[in-house]
């Protein structure tokens, strides 16, 4: 039972990291996003356009979590008012983001100057669900091109979202994906989380997207 | 160091359970495929056609893994030789295939009557690198959708590919993917495996890579 135990430990200690780091987040009127999806659905496309979407009316900050490299974070630069890059690399915590490195990242982030902390899980649905980071909201986005039974095969991931976003929809004429089953899937695991049909490529359905979003920020 | 040396020690003994695995393989003179990608870049699709591909030289049995659910498996029933099933709910190991699981999918294989086993490993590019299963090859598959960037985002598994596939290139006019950046980031990591540029939608491209697979089979 050894090994059990020591992993039990290893969630208990995250969860009291991830509360602390709620607790750090409410005192400066953060609203927290973790948002995760399978490698290539688009994370870092809906955050540069959730920045932009928000941006008139809230400050938005960025965590981006990757195993390796600067990539993404150099894409958000120049938009979010502040952005760390958290390398997950190392085992075994390497294949998601955890409370202890967003608790390093919020200590290098301005919280007094943001409304909304977006953190950019690692690009994986299943080992994200394992880890309460302190967020107020999980979203999990899908896109088109990876087919519609994804629910069936990452359940937990979209049972514990608080919204869905199926991203790529530009694509839907040339890809197998059949939204009504994909929907019906994510409704038999959630029953409560709304669903966003976007294409952050052209633009269509963000605005809806972010209107959710903004209404569950403290500045709203 | 405790929980590094349990660590360690799981996978000292995953090793040597791949161990036996590639010797009971090669008794039976079964060449293993460990086939890996992020969720929805392919991964059945291409054991579809590989199948297909093989069939008129080659026996080939199946072991799909997954998180939950038996999608994949019944997709692939009635094409293949013999399917197995592991799903790999629990923790921690449910993020990827583990060499033991190999162990009981084989034992269920009838491996006399194969000449490959094709071990579809679960959707994420990060964890099934920390886990030899005794497979023979490695093979990696990208997607164009998911863009050309992910070779710097998770080299390990494009590293140790023995054959990197990039699939979905009949998508190739509608989304943002450069070819040449793509397999130049794979070269920089990976020095001498070859590429297979591929549709599993229309067919382009699977017959070079069945006859390289085929090339590397003990019955070619």
């Amino acid at each position: 039972m050894k090994k059990i135990e020591i992993v039990q430990g290893l969630l208990d200690a995250n969860n009291a990291t991830a509360a602390g780091n709620r607790a750090l987040l409410d005192r400066h009127g953060c609203t927290a996003v973790n948002i995760m999806s399978a490698p290539g659905a688009g994370k870092t496309s809906v955050v540069l356009r959730t920045i932009a979407g928000l941006d008139a009316h809230v400050r938005t900050g960025v965590i981006e979590g990757d195993v390796v490299s600067t990539v993404d974070a150099e894409k958000v630069q120049g938009t979010a008012r502040a952005v760390v890059q958290i390398n997950t690399k190392g085992m075994p915590e390497s294949c998601a983001l955890v409370a202890d490195m967003v608790d390093a990242a919020l200590r290098r982030l301005p919280l007094e100057e943001l409304d909304v902390v977006l953190i950019e899980n690692v690009g994986n649905l299943i080992c994200p669900t394992e880890f309460d980071l302190g967020e107020h909201l999980k979203v999990v986005i899908a896109s088109t091109p990876e087919g519609d039974d994804k629910p069936l095969k990452y359940p937990l991931i979209f049972a514990d979202a608080d919204a869905v976003i199926i991203n790529k929809i530009d694509l839907l004429p040339y890809v197998d994906f059949d939204m009504g089953k994909f929907t019906q899937a994510v409704r038999d695991l959630n029953a409560h989380a709304p669903f966003f049909a976007l294409s952050c490529k052209t633009g269509e359905g963000v605005a809806e997207w972010v209107a959710w979003l903004r209404d569950r920020t403290r500045k709203a």
